[in-house]
């Protein structure tokens, strides 16, 4: 039970959902950054976006926001494999490419901004990350860094099961997080 | 000078200002949830919320936001030697009362959701917290956390001179996130 009274079921409303209920003023720009970010136009994929969120999540241990986010993205990534390489793997090592390059920068900017090196920079120019995947990278793993202790720091319900996520999954592909 | 080129002058744009004209479609929402968190309806004043967030952006190490959520909280705050006490003694526990228990959860949430304990969340209701002042502290930790990260993992620029930052406050008191 979460650490304030919501006012309503958790289990029809777990994790961030009872949040979002409980002080709509603050939930609809939060949704609002959620759909722009992982969701709006972009030239990172919806599912790739998805994977960054997990991964964070998943290195915050938010079992709610990485097993949300975690479905999302296998819902909509094309390599199903990439979200068990990921979850198995936190050092994000076992990902190529521009997408490991940007898992890296999501990594450093979990721990502290001063994390995040010029280098790492470097790399995922090399890799051919653009400023704006770049910047997007950034953002989602700070906004990550912010839902996640959001939920966490509340003590809201968070199921160990992987099925109601996956239950939710088609739900947000196909209508986002504003519906 | 920014990791990645935000297309304008940042001696003008310092630190988020910058990033909010470069992506204005996740600057909205941003912005949004800003003005709603440290200036909407709530029984915690403007200044307290600004101390907050100076507070949380202190223990971040964010240059930017810690001088700026200074500046706008000694603007606000009835006492002007809340902004320096907690300045200088970060553990906070020089803050007596509702919102010296305030400022503890906030710390426990910079760290970690799960670091918030039903012990912590006690002391607040014992001191005189209700639960949507519970509620909005942790969201201004957890927004915090994200603000600083961005800011700071995009290399952003932070004037170290207090002038710049307290010459913003009074626009800021004014006029608010929106304008």
């Amino acid at each position: 039970m979460a650490h304030i009274d919501l006012g309503l079921d958790e289990t029809v409303n777990p994790g961030i959902r009872g949040l979002l209920r409980y002080r709509p003023d603050t939930g609809r720009p939060l949704m609002e950054l959620a759909e722009v970010l992982l969701r709006g136009p972009s030239t990172l994929g919806r599912g790739e976006r998805e994977l960054i969120a997990a991964y964070v999540s998943g290195l915050n241990d938010c079992t709610y926001c990485r097993n949300s986010h975690g479905a999302f993205a296998a819902a909509q990534l094309d390599d199903k494999t990439l979200v068990e390489q990921v979850r198995d793997d936190p050092s994000g090592a076992a990902v190529p490419g521009k997408l490991g390059a940007l898992l890296a920068i999501a990594a450093a900017t979990r721990v502290s901004g001063h994390d995040v090196t010029p280098e790492l920079i470097a790399a995922a120019r090399d890799a051919g990350a653009s400023d704006a995947e770049i910047h997007d990278t950034v953002l989602i793993a700070a906004a990550f860094s912010m839902f996640n202790r959001y939920v966490d720091a509340l003590g809201t319900l968070a199921p160990s099961d992987p099925a109601p996520y996956e239950a939710a999954a088609p739900h947000v592909v196909e209508n986002g997080y504003l519906a």
